[in-house]
């Protein structure tokens, strides 16, 4: 029984349903994120966002799902025996996320099984559902993640 | 007819296929990027990368997403009447993207059409290629955009 990680496969139990932790989200690094990898006039200006038809500031889609990515990091992957993911599906930017907001992060396992042509590892599909502070839904997507089984000779 | 922008909803056509350009993937922006969002070992830490299953050190998934983006908003997004996205559909990270690996996406127009509760503007739907430099499909992933009509009244 291997106990390097805190978190293996067994763990992951199908329609356990998780609060995986909270961001707030800072002004600085919405602009800075998107100056980078979105400059579109709604992520980094804050005059044309007023203008625009989102009336101020938002952050970058992919900025909300790079939030969410670093409390999925530090609720459970990180001292787990992940082996990465293949892809993500149904990446849903439902409502805009503004500086100022407080997201949380929910993850439903959806499905786990171990792995057919690699004993050793099991799959794990999850539902990921973000909230802001009005307990509005603002994303949600789904996706694969691979870890080691504690116990593979079972 | 509107010319404020370069491109609307009616200059994307079905089925072109277009390369929207490239980026080299810089170390010291992979560890950056990673130690803010995805701090795992493989993405952040080079000794333990060359220890991992990936053999050295790989950009995060998410960093490659946001890479691509930017390449979307050079190539037309920045110069169009764009009105975002509502999300993306099977984002596939299919190999390994490492620090000195040259990216090219390429867009293909899946399909095109008006909105039908909003006839001011269109929808389109891409699919994303992007490979390395050795020719090898590194991620695809595929949405919808919004934007708005050059001649809406037609």
């Amino acid at each position: 029984m291997s106990t390097q990680f805190n978190t293996y496969w067994e763990d992951f139990k199908t329609g356990e349903r998780d609060n995986i932790g909270s961001v707030v989200v800072d002004k600085h690094e919405v602009i800075q994120f998107a100056s980078r990898y979105d400059p579109q006039p709604f992520h980094v200006d804050e005059a044309a966002a007023e203008r625009s038809i989102y009336g101020g500031l938002i952050a970058s889609g992919w900025h909300t799902c790079a939030m969410v990515m670093r409390l999925m990091c530090d609720s459970y992957l990180l001292d787990s025996a992940s082996l990465g993911s293949p892809g993500i599906e149904n990446v849903r930017w439902l409502r805009p996320v503004r500086p100022g907001d407080t997201l949380t992060a929910y993850r439903t396992i959806e499905e786990t099984r171990v792995s057919a042509s690699r004993p050793d590892r099991g799959i794990v599909r999850s539902l990921w559902e973000v909230e802001n502070q009005k307990d509005e839904l603002v994303l949600t997507m789904s996706g694969i993640q691979f870890f080691l089984r504690r116990n593979p000779e079972t």
